[in-house]
């Protein structure tokens, strides 16, 4: 087979996969063509399917989880929809084969980086959206992430955040960060900790004050998170 | 005209103003629930509306700008969805006399908050999907916003970041931000500029480098940003 003639191929394995047939097939290409390929890459679909993705999951735990208020369904939301979640999903699918990437890209690994197969996904699905309307493509979403929302985590699981940070940065192979108290004062039964969660392959560090110790490293490391998850989102 | 009555008056002004009918009126007085008035509040449908109209947002404004990049599309959605445009929005309709807050609420004038107001009408828009589906909740979406979609701003008036942050505190009454060089080295053509961003009214700082104070000061800017929106996600 020629090269193109297994792209072909790629494409109709993972459409079988998906159950969705593209009506544009210049759509599909779109969807699977990682920006270190070309120019007409799949950035803007990732755009949209990540908002679908994010409001059909929403709309599901809220159906799963009547009693859940607020902050437990936005909780429960992040820890589906994010990075590593979608790109265990993209792993179930024949998709990295299917998708194109740089030869430099191929070369470092890229397709097998789990942002690469979270955007592809995001983008099969906003890919999906733009072909054949909302329908099919909030139908994919569910099916996608099908295990994920059927075993939904418990709430209290979700909660501590210097886990979380360290997660993330596991994920990537970097450096844990390192916490410091910068000041304590106040009388013995209200003492007051200020504490900074400093990155070390990166000068970003964040502050947070509490009156323990374990609260306000906490607080610091939700911070950190949210400075890494937002800018991790501002560059993909 | 009793008060039921006059709330019941202002729902249906309210009703016709959207152009839709809830089926279910037990939704559309949930929606209208402030958190202040009781258990049975519209904090849930908050939740589900605030997903629905960030991904219509997102859909309208990928059709509006077929040549923005994916960058680009993330500002912009975030410039139409955030409390201030979504408070003006609310404003434009009879949605705050139509809502229930409780009595502390109401004295410390808590109704006419933009973020209440927003929450509400983020809380509108899950209750018109719940009730009717996603055809209509969608169309609500883009005729509450169809002033700030027919007018989306440029996007390079969206990227500084020190302005966005002044502005948020702003609009919360909130003391502006002190910006500090922590230290600066570096050869002469290669300065290095570490620079903290401090909140004044709260111990919150982060930090951030580069080669100019200028973009030092902007990313730390950033980072406070995200760190402040992102708390009053999960405290809304």
């Amino acid at each position: 087979m020629s090269a193109l003639e297994i792209e072909r191929v790629a494409r109709e394995r993972l459409q079988h996969a998906i159950g969705y047939r593209f009506r544009d097939p210049a759509i599909l290409l779109r969807a699977l063509t990682h920006r270190s390929y070309g120019h007409d890459n799949n950035e803007r679909l990732e755009f949209l399917g990540d908002g679908l993705l994010n409001f059909t999951v929403a709309a599901e735990i809220f159906r799963l989880r009547p009693k859940a208020p607020e902050g437990d369904l936005s909780r429960l939301r992040a820890s589906v929809v994010r990075e590593e979640t979608l790109a265990v999903a993209a792993r179930r699918m024949p998709l990295s084969e299917a998708m194109l990437f740089g030869p430099g890209e191929l070369r470092t690994g890229g397709h097998k980086r789990a942002s690469s197969l979270a955007d592809g996904l995001e983008a099969l699905v906003g890919g999906v959206y733009l072909d054949g309307g909302i329908e099919p493509a909030q139908a994919l979403c569910l099916k996608l992430l099908a295990p994920e929302l059927a075993s939904l985590p418990e709430v209290g699981s979700l909660k501590d955040f210097k886990t979380r940070l360290q997660e993330v940065l596991q994920a990537q192979s970097r450096p844990l960060p390192e916490y410091s108290v910068l000041s304590e004062d106040g009388p013995a039964h209200r003492r007051n900790f200020r504490v900074r969660c400093q990155l070390v392959d990166e000068p970003a560090a964040t502050e947070a004050e509490a009156h323990s110790r374990r609260i306000a490293e906490q607080r610091a490391a939700s911070m950190m998170l949210d400075a890494i998850t937002s800018k991790e989102r501002k560059n993909a």
